[in-house]
């Protein structure tokens, strides 16, 4: 009985990893990126049958606050090489004034904007980073609008490793500088992040740069998919009706929904019900939308994209595919907002209930505005938002001009 | 035997408030604000010798995670009115480059900027808003640099209260944008924080406000004592060496002091041995290092006082003689440093191990730099700095003008 003494012996149970698309196995212990046959993202499985049998969430509340509570579910083999800057962990938040405001009292922020670097990319990025420096890399490079370049930087520097970020010259400066101060090389791109991504990857294979763009390794994801079992532990093992997540790379959404396969195969969940995905895009730059739109199976390339809020301005995911999957698997849907609305909501949540939400976050909430108009989501449900970082960040465009646009 | 289940029955054990100088009792379940004759600060009391018997660290650590896991050392009644955003259980993290850069092994850093608002402040501020609401209080005031007001605005907000900030003109602009959104209003002070608190104190006097000034009403210090709490908890109910803490109003050094005398009396320090505290302040505003010099039992006003940590800027704290008696007590030191190292230690950090603090952050490790060349700490002591706040707050002042600086 090997499981008798109902406690882990491994820091990770990670077994391999399988292209998302044609199921072809890769090695975790050795560098893999994505599959070159389909051009799709790897996923990271784990021995969930035998975590079944010696895993308890008892004991992963019992220890120091933070994401690598959940190690045994992450990709790193030994302790010694998490990189942490104590990610993980964040609040979740009744919005008492919204939620009378717009009837809906079920409702929840997962505040993210207290992570590390001010966003909730810090979590994809210290997996990362944390099994990139297990495997040996030495140099990084990513391109990013800000919030992840930036969080990139700092944990980059944290684990000794050169850092390079092609950014688009309109990302937010205080990302920038915070890149800078933190040793990074900035490369400024006259363009937006799929030109910046096509240099970047460019100079990773000219010069043997380790390229962490979103699900161009398979681990970012493995951080980010924490906060959906941080919230079913919350939730008392249970799920919302809805959760209403910002979307530009995808890996926030599709995070979630592999944790919440992983929870079924724990037996960890007191419920088979499945939250429905809300994809939130913003108007100027809404290639998801559309094809949810038509029920299509991936994305085309949206041109010209714009929008203030720099997280959202992805013209196409190198996920899409699993993105619209994992929609559709849920009896989601995908919602475009203005750039008003935006700016709108950020202030009124701001008043309303004290927190002052990043652009992506607030558009969260002008989608829930939305849908609750549309009556897609009742007054009764429970409803999960999700604010992805700091709005300081971004205070410059919270104050660029807005029309008069009233929410409700 | 009342206490044979082990089981604490109230939400708080707070029995009264005495004055920190002449011991006169005054009520904690009505509004108090300072002692009227002696001019000083109202010191909370809770009934430590039931709780020894009733409450074990044990129980704290099973609950949710946050500030108020800690709520029959704080100062609320009845839970329904707490405040909170989430504030609290900020991670304490090894500073692994810079340690070995200064040959100093046993270097911790609490890290408060990823608290709401990005700031230590949320701590004080949840507290006492909390207390506030429940002593029905509607309208608050603050004289703010920055942070304090910044994190007033949102708790206010929260509450569903007024708010009215007193400011200096020199404060960051982001704070007071900050502000500004959670709906505060906004007075700029053409002077220090000293004059915006004179104004702040009459406007509070002639139109009822309530005023929650450092010191000025009892509670912001409770929530500000539980960083020593968590302290001590994640150092298996040891305590450091020494603390180096940058010092303004002073709650900071004067709410780890009070922590340990309690945590004294509950019994669950596993030591008698106290921290050597350090008081750290700017070379443009330094009067706890003037008086700790002297040995003074008070400070000097300090005339023209002028730092860009804006935090630092406080020319006489309204709890000098607290601060300067723990700081005594502890046989500790008080340090100046310059903007020049301020600045430059931040960058530092960043580099070296992705933390960017804020100016007042980056002034402890300025100080430790300094107190190690004089041998004043030791290679093998333990070591435990403070960063209140996120560098990003003051990002324009991290760039101004620095001279060729470097440190060690």
């Amino acid at each position: 009985m090997p499981n008798s003494t109902n406690k882990t012996t491994s820091f990770t149970y990670i077994r391999n990893l399988t292209c998302s698309d044609c199921g072809k196995e890769y090695a975790s212990d050795a560098i893999n990126t994505y599959c070159p046959d389909c051009q799709a993202p790897l996923l990271a499985n784990y021995d969930l049958a035998q975590l079944r049998q010696i895993l308890k969430p008892a004991q992963i509340a019992a220890r120091p606050r933070g994401m690598w509570r959940w190690h045994e579910l992450l990709p790193v083999q030994r302790q010694s090489n998490c990189v942490t800057l104590g990610e993980g962990d964040s609040a979740l938040l009744k919005l008492p004034h919204f939620s009378q405001r717009f009837g809906i009292p079920n409702l929840l922020l997962k505040d993210e904007s207290n992570n590390p670097s001010g966003s909730f990319k810090a979590r994809g990025i210290s997996a990362a980073i944390s099994k990139a420096k297990e495997l040996g890399v030495t140099k990084v490079i990513i391109p990013a609008t800000g919030y992840a370049g930036q969080t990139l930087a700092v944990y980059a520097a944290r684990a000794g490793m050169q850092c390079c970020i092609f950014a688009p010259k309109t990302s937010p400066a205080a990302a920038l500088e915070e890149s800078r101060l933190a040793g990074a090389e900035i490369v400024l791109v006259d363009g937006l992040i799929s030109e910046a991504a096509g240099l970047a990857g460019e100079k990773a294979r000219a010069e043997g740069w380790f390229d962490l763009s979103t699900f161009k390794e398979p681990y970012r994801l493995e951080g980010k998919k924490i906060i959906g079992y941080e919230l079913a532990e919350a939730l008392n093992w249970t799920l919302p009706d809805v959760i209403i997540y910002p979307t530009g790379g995808g890996a926030g959404l599709v995070g979630l929904w592999k944790a919440f396969d992983e929870l079924e195969a724990l037996g960890w969940l007191k419920t088979t019900k499945r939250p429905r995905l809300v994809a939130v895009q913003a108007k100027g730059c809404a290639p998801i939308v559309k094809a949810a739109r038509n029920h299509a199976s991936f994305c085309d390339f949206w041109t010209n994209g714009r929008t203030i809020a720099s997280g959202l301005c992805a013209p196409k995911s190198f996920a899409d595919q699993l993105i619209l999957r994992d929609l559709y698997e849920s009896q989601g849907t995908a919602v475009a907002v203005s750039d008003e609305a935006i700016l709108s909501t950020q202030r009124l949540l701001s008043e309303a209930d004290g927190i002052f939400p990043s652009l992506e976050g607030a558009a969260t909430l002008a989608a829930l505005i939305k849908l609750i108009q549309q009556k897609w989501i009742q007054p009764a449900e429970q409803v999960v938002l999700f604010n992805t970082g700091a709005g300081l960040k971004d205070i410059a465009a919270a104050f660029a001009a807005c029309p008069a646009w009233t929410p409700g």
